[in-house]
């Protein structure tokens, strides 16, 4: 696979996901830089050009453009071992990725977003006020994956898949938005188990 | 296939979806009702039993149980026509189905609850505080639908896939949740496509 164009913001948890998966895939990607903060997702030249969604990441594939982070490291790990060949757990897995972007990531990142990168003095009223439901939501997302690593090395059986990939983005740094992962000792077991497999790389790499 | 429970409340758009896709492929579900607006999914025995999330659809298969609607759809629509079989086209229709539960669901969807089902004196102040946001955010995701169904008939191409279903779920009933459907006509246009196919259902079906 070559030609492959990831538009992002290199901070973002959710670009993360698709660079470690082609670490692990040993995949090379070139990489695009926007400022979000600077607003340079929303330009006409993004917008009619790279994603009509205004967000990063989104995953060049020649001429096509492919947005949605757990969307890309499916179409780069298709057909690999980071997806199970059998029919429930690759639908497992899949609901692992849907819980991760309806029930983890508008909780556990908006808060890292909001906390560590504007800073609570520039939130507006609104968001102010989603405060103590996004902290309660995220500590639920955490104790729920927290009750199923007591089970399982990692979140589909003993292997790697793009669950784990997914979900270790922004788990690992939960701490930024407020959260304490010393509350959550299975979190933290698996995302030792998941950074010391070779092929992981860090969000700095 | 059989032994397939659906574990459910019927009035849910996420629910109708599992519907709609084991219609398309002829797969039988025997169906259990729980009563979301008495807490029905939050009983301890749905939380040990049917899913630690607390929250319907979950799709029961013998022992197993399978949360989050798109994944129950993408297990029962498993090497059918209902999923690309192209590699780009796959993971395309997996993006509009990460798409519908980041930047639909969450809008389209709740001010559908908020309004139509709990109704706009129940709502608590920082729901109320999220209703400008959520309805800009709706109309946002509708304009991109839009945008996108003048070029093409369904969502990928010229055929039914799980992304239509996904979207097709909360979409036709967007008017609930106060948003104009008169404004989108080539949305309107693609209700009707996919609602004339064989082997399509209502949500009351």
């Amino acid at each position: 696979m070559s030609g492959l164009i990831l538009h992002e913001y290199a901070q973002s948890g959710n670009c993360y996901k698709i660079r470690l998966t082609a670490a692990h895939l040993g995949i090379p990607i070139e990489r695009r830089e926007y400022d979000i903060m600077k607003g340079e997702t929303r330009s006409a030249a993004f917008l009619d050009g790279v994603s009509a969604n205004g967000r990063i990441p989104v995953l060049q594939i020649g001429d096509d453009y492919l947005a949605e982070s757990n969307a890309a490291c499916f179409y780069l790990a298709d057909g690999s071992s980071l997806i199970p060949a059998d029919r429930y757990d690759r639908a497992d897995m899949l609901h692992w990725m849907f819980w991760e972007q309806y029930n983890h990531e508008p909780n556990v990142a908006t808060l890292r977003f909001w906390r560590f990168f504007i800073g609570e003095a520039g939130l507006n009223e609104a968001q102010r006020s989603q405060i103590p439901a996004k902290e309660a939501a995220g500590n639920a997302a955490l104790a729920l994956m927290d009750a199923h690593l007591a089970r399982t090395p990692f979140f589909i059986g003993d292997r790697l898949t793009l669950a784990d990939i997914a979900l270790y983005a922004y788990t690992h740094f939960a701490d930024d938005g407020g959260f304490d992962l010393g509350d959550f000792p299975n979190i933290v077991a698996w995302l030792g188990r998941v950074s010391a497999l070779p092929g992981h790389i860090s969000i700095d790499a």
